[in-house]
């Protein structure tokens, strides 16, 4: 097994340069053109090896898959199509060749899928593996998707499926295989989570129906409470759910029962989907184009409170301090 | 004294907002108005402590200064005006919240100086602290500085001193304070190294003598040997410097002597000046309209070769393999 400190950084760069658009090598940085009456989106993410990502339980192709989508649901979440991505690698030399072109294989497959590339980045050396993406695209300055303009009796629009991400590592953390799932139903959560999907096909038919206005909205990746709780605060209004309107995938409330399911829809995180906040007939008009299980799960309120509705109960949610970090 | 662990998560993002502009915060990306000509560049390095920073050796402000004062460069190098830059922060729970603002000042410092900001970031746990930087920046695409335009009869033009940067490295590392050297003269080397200025001002009168069109160049952050020699490959041209016409700061001539002055000039790196290729005419006014120290120092040749001309002594100047960061 050939290892990075066996090939040096010029044998490092030679391998990755493979994985870049030949053009926009050489340079100090990148050129890249952009659509004249747009402006850039910027969002940039940071990577730990044995904090976001681990090898014991993840192939290095999925920790590339995912780090890209994260960024790219990033810029879904600002309404803007992706321009490109830089890729800041720290590795040591214990690292193997093959892993790195794992890591870049997953990296790739997920920017050519959204019609995107690595167009620029850097390697250097760390005793811990990382990867610091940056994520760039453009969106029309009116048209962005922002968390601050939401406005009360708009409907609260999800775009798919919530819990499934969760769902997936649980089942990639336990030994045992559930009796109550097929092999079709577990790997269709576990896909969930090692193969989260952005949502950039949201945009086009988002912007047909709103023309040249924005709308308020976010992605899901903290989880929906969050993203629900993120935008109201924001725009200093609150919200209304519905948990039965929550679009949870059916082998999921089988294998785990209606709550547990319900917990990993608002808490779980990383399904990669978007919370928007439309004018009520928009809304309906687009679950429906989007189709999947895009709903609407609630409607925007004018008090500040977020609250959930579970049949005859009403509960508040409130912001987790779940990720305090240090 | 405050740690990080002390705050959390939360506690650090509440005090990296102070360093943002207000109106980029609170969504999934930045949104950033480019001039509607321009296309975007962009350049990312990773810095990591122990590698490329260490506390023991380096103020906090200054690891700052230097980290944004690269990546500006790199525009520089490009002929690209800043746009705003993205800070990814890996830290631990150990790390002091008064280092951590002295970074912050640092990095704040040398972005007001350019007339740009940091417009958005990621803050992570990791056991090493690290620093991903991307910077953007716009350029009108016929004016982009790139390294293969370089053509046969071109006068290479460095904006100023070479050397400078690695005295200054080595009148930190040392104990003793050499005795041939001023205490002015000493800090001007030392600046040098701590607070590296990227040449962002020769661009409005580069531009003013290209009009319209580009010219060929990098900036020397790896040294002037490097620089020229980078060029030169990209261009399928030669050079001939000469080594009496690179400009050294007086001081480090007198102190190291002509021929370690010289070494350093050519390999010692982090000059952060630029090495322009231009017409003749163009490069005896632009070094004019420059003033400081700024030279020309050698001429592009036909042939693939890189000499220099020391006195009646001819050497070929290839690339250090000096790099090999594994």
């Amino acid at each position: 097994m050939t290892l990075v400190r066996d090939v040096g950084e010029q044998g490092v760069l030679q391998k990755l340069k493979a994985f870049c658009p030949s053009d926009v090598i050489g340079d100090d940085g990148a050129i890249l053109a952009l659509k004249s009456s747009e402006s850039l989106v910027v969002t940039t993410d940071v990577l730990v090896e044995n904090i976001h990502f681990s090898d014991r339980t993840t192939a290095p192709e999925d920790i590339g898959w995912r780090a890209v989508a994260a960024n790219l649901s990033d810029l879904a979440a600002m309404g803007a199509t992706p321009v490109g991505l830089t890729v800041g690698l720290s590795l040591h030399g214990e690292v193997s060749l093959d892993w790195l072109d794992r890591l870049y294989q997953g990296l790739t497959a997920c920017t050519s899928t959204y019609q995107t590339a690595i167009v620029g980045g850097d390697v250097c050396r760390s005793p811990v593996v990382s990867l610091a993406i940056t994520a760039f695209g453009q969106v029309a300055p009116q048209r962005a998707i922002r968390r601050h303009t939401a406005s009360p009796g708009n409907a609260i629009v999800v775009t798919g499926d919530h819990g499934s991400a969760r769902a997936g590592l649980e089942l990639l953390l336990q030994d045992e295989i559930p009796q109550d799932l097929t092999p079709e139903q577990r790997q269709t959560l576990i896909d969930a989570h090692q193969r989260p999907r952005p949502r950039l096909d949201v945009l086009a038919p988002l912007y047909a129906l709103l023309g040249q206005q924005g709308c308020a909205g976010m992605d899901s990746s903290d989880g929906l409470a969050d993203a629900v709780i993120q935008v109201c605060r924001e725009s200093n209004v609150g919200a209304s759910l519905k948990a039965e309107a929550i679009p949870i995938a059916p082998e999921l409330r089988s294998w785990v029962g209606v709550e547990r399911a319900l917990d990993w829809a608002l808490y779980g995180g990383e399904d990669f989907e978007l919370l928007l906040c439309l004018p009520p007939d928009m809304a309906a008009e687009l679950v429906q184009q989007i189709g999947g299980n895009a709903a609407i799960v609630g409607t925007i309120a004018g008090d500040r409170a977020v609250q959930l509705q579970t049949g005859d109960d009403w509960q508040t949610l409130s912001q987790q301090s779940g990720f305090q970090h240090f």
